[in-house]
């Protein structure tokens, strides 16, 4: 089969490799039928996540069909259509017993990063039932579902659940890449009455109005939302970039008693102001996707409560990848958010 | 009336004053029975809190009776013991309805900060029917008591309820100071099965010991956890200090999954090390103490789940009040805790 | 004035009354602009409650104007335009500081049960700093607010917050009268992905489609909803009627795990099936509306997440509220839902 | 080997039968060191659960060595010491992922009541990677761990956290059999300041007082309680028996706003007074145990903050199990709680 293939920094390749095969009676083996990139994954190319290894298959999100399934598998079986999820679940460890599987201690987040991935022909998918989700019978179309492996539930669970928003909240969400814009389109469950978007790319904010944004800033946001907010900030404050000057944002325009979700991926420490925050009755949190809400996710894309087909700017048949690597790197220029490969 | 009063850094007095009075109708005249000396009031001392006037009369802690209540005043008359918040509530902005009265949109913690405080005869308590609380008529021993002004709803609020201590859970404590030690007594509500108190002064560490602590660590204090707790880290890291090293500890500690929540007050920001925290689905919280939790801890107290009196190791006539502050300033030497001030 | 007063069951009149004056520092006057008509004001009249005594002017619902304020009203001030809550709220009380003002022990539900009520020209509002809110200067529109007072919250309170609605739930909601339908707006906060409405008036099941039911049942509720759910039930039942069949069919529908919230006012007791429920994981509430989510609900209906005019379906000026009570009476015949008195 | 078989209402024997073996590659097979009898085995033994087939080994307590393990088994192997849980659990189904293996797929109860149980020299464990919990090293004596396998756990998820016992709490607790005895236990963990026990026979409520009951009641329950609390009530009652009378006092004494927690197996249904408790802001609650707390409970019983051996009162050779049933039959003349049995 063919898989996208990380050679060293900057070095990928669309190339031929084995298919996979099962290892252990938990495993299975699926078609892939729609996979996308990732920004993690433009991190990887750039060599800034040293774990991974010369000659591995990029790739944590997909959708596709079972094709084979270990004897231990009992959630599913060949022709089963299936999303998988960006973390894997043993379903028997501690951390997986207590819902956060993205701390399981065989599992994690290990898909594209430790063991092959989803960006090619087939993957291999361990502890299956605790990692692929079934698509019911009556959702044909399987490309907005894409977006339920990694990026609706990281909004959803880093942003939305672990900022508490409430109806009538004022939300600000720093940042409007694809990973800020799923946390606008999942806050909206829970009606908050201000939703402040902020990025420095006019073009990503327009498209935040579109998905619900009441306000969009670009500079001197802190400025401009406490003005807003009557000097009083944001119920909750969401960081979707991973950059101290973001994080930095949030501690400027958070209101007290108000709750900062980290969602983004920092590469280095921020300065944490608590000479003016201790008293402030601030929540902070982190948290790397558990997807343990996909279940719950999937029946709010059924039943239409979130359409995150908005988010596709672009496609390519999977054999185009590397020109679809191209078109994501380059996100601003191509006005990318994520690009659909179909197998 | 005599009173403790602040002139300036490091210059204090017990000096005469004019008694209080009414200004609103919802104020209530204290006349005080036992009082006590905060860490706070020895920054205070030292200039670190430059709102503070020429003039003010320190303290925000003590119980004592009423002698006069304003006219809008309708839970308490003269004659009725009672307990003083060191927060006074409003109990009708927004902040208060929602349970948040530490940032009470007419009160806060101002008194022995913004408005004469509790070091003194008598002290005009603003908002009564919010801010005190009544002393049951089976509760003779009103010493105690003094520590549910501030103190004890700190550790509690700010520490263990903040911190989410469970039954069987593995906390650590850093600093046991007052507000430490009061920490270490309230988390013994949930039944944590580890509690492990950080402190360089052993003396204090002896007592944390007698106070239900398992274990007790001074030098060395994250590899020295990290290791008691097999490399996991512990559930729940209480910063009782203030300091950037100490909040460095909690960073160094803390689970995935974990807890770390800060009572300490801090002079200057600190570096939070998102690189390595962000994908540990950890929960940071800050908290001025609200003390709505005042009705429950009386309650421990009186049923005995609880007896703040071990926090009391010094008492003085409220006259050699002076002498006080110079042994409450000397915690380490005199092997204070807290000092009681009798009217 | 003129105010509408009970005397003894069936028995109702428009008539002159002295206008309502402060008796107390933290009374109201407030100047009626809009009201409505409750159900309960019809069990009233029906001789239902009978703590309502002859000469009761009736109503707990309405905006108006601020006239006079006490000495002790600090929030509140003449001109001021307000929505009245039909819970009064001391915001001294255990009760009231613990968020449960249905239980003040000064206030509670008095208005027009036990004290004068809104269905006159002016009313006296007690504890008017904890019992009113403030229209903001931006809303104009006032007539929607009168739903704030009452229906709003008791759907929202009672039926959606207790029922704890998740997104992607199934809800059920047994009543499509006034309560049912303010229950099924505030329920689309937390964006269920299937709300079933049962009643049995099929003009009230259309309305419920227009306002975002997405299936409704009349007759054999229960076996058409356990088809509808593939036999599993619902995550959330609710009742809002008050009678022992509509509650029997929640305890027929809910789903193991799932909540049954009680909003109906039921006059007799009903039979629990504990052995069946026993084992079944059920939370079961019941609740009088505290009315604590008004701020929130402002905050909702300004930002348009909803709009409570699609629960008004006639208008009257407040001098012919004797034929407004006849068609609210009626409502059925009528098509009623909420009507609005103007003064 | 020898089991405690059912042979029809009213009929057991103690008799050979053949040694369990691995079905599924998840079982795995345990060989029982100490078991004991639970109020339910009476149950079946009376008849009462006409699922339980002629031929059955009953049981569902017990710790012990595991003998083999199933090729999927990955969490325990030959050797391994091990706590039963009542409750199987497939850690894969939607309410095994969302807590409450009570209602799993594949599993729930099913241990000795449509499988064959613990009462017996070996038993064969499904799921056993969900289904059983490791004996830390340094726990040597295992008896007191037999109480984790359900009691303890059944006490603790249906009272106690379903209770939501706060610190200061009054609460009552309606039975002091084994079950109450474990609630009264596992409360404590909250530090309520009241725990009030109802039973009719005054040994256990003896009994109670030592366990830490702070009062005890016999007959006229209600009005007594009632009388105690000053007419409010408590904040938390439960049920521990399974009948509407025992029911009866819970809702005659619950306070507004408290939670009215169901333990008890009902036979039939129950009044509810919804004409009284409709405004009253009650949360009531059901629940088959789930067993997710055994991991919490495991820490507390360890670190010595609860000591289930306390409820053991009898002990006997396993093979005079037939002899324990008859002492465990007549509990209140042999004083008999927990009877534990030896292999």
């Amino acid at each position: 089969m063919r898989a996208l293939v990380y050679h060293g920094a900057n070095h990928r390749a669309w190339e031929e490799k084995p298919q996979p095969a099962l290892r252990k009676p938990t495993d299975a083996i699926i078609r892939i039928s729609k996979t996308t990139i990732c920004g993690t994954d433009l991190h990887i190319m750039k060599g800034d996540l040293p774990k991974v290894v010369d000659g591995l298959t990029l790739g944590h999100e997909g959708v596709g069909v079972v094709v084979e399934a270990g004897a231990a598998v009992t959630n599913f079986k060949p022709g089963d259509r299936v999303v998988i999820s960006c973390v894997t679940s043993c379903g028997k460890c501690p951390e997986c017993k207590r819902g956060m599987p993205s701390h399981c201690a065989d599992g994690g987040w290990i898909l594209g990063y430790l063991i092959d991935g989803t960006q090619a022909e087939f993957v291999r998918i361990p502890h299956a039932d605790g990692s692929l989700h079934h698509i019911p019978a009556d959702v044909t179309d399987e490309e907005p579902l894409v977006m339920v492996s990694d990026i609706l539930p990281t909004g959803f669970e880093c942003g939305v659940l672990n900022g508490c928003i409430k109806p009538g909240d004022t939300v600000a969400i720093i940042g409007a890449g694809p990973v800020g814009l799923s946390t606008l389109l999942t806050a909206q469950f829970y009606a908050p009455a201000v939703i402040i978007m902020v990025d420095l790319d006019e073009n990503r904010l327009e498209v935040a109005k579109t998905f619900g944004a009441t306000h969009t800033v670009t500079t001197n946001a802190a400025a401009k939302i406490m003005k807003l907010t009557g000097g009083k900030g944001v119920d909750v404050a969401i960081e979707a970039v991973g950059l101290p000057a973001t994080f930095q944002i949030c501690q400027d325009i958070v209101a007290a008693g108000g709750h900062l979700a980290n969602i983004g991926v920092h590469g280095r420490s921020v300065e944490l102001h608590l000479e003016s925050l201790w008293d402030r009755n601030l929540t902070l949190t982190t948290r790397l996707v558990d997807t343990v809400t996909i279940p719950l996710l999937m029946k709010t894309v059924r039943s239409g409560k979130v359409k995150p087909a908005q988010l596709i700017t672009h496609r390519f048949p999977l054999n185009e990848i590397m020109k679809a690597y191209d078109v994501f790197g380059n996100a601003a220029r191509e006005r990318a958010l994520k690009v659909i490969l179909t197998n």
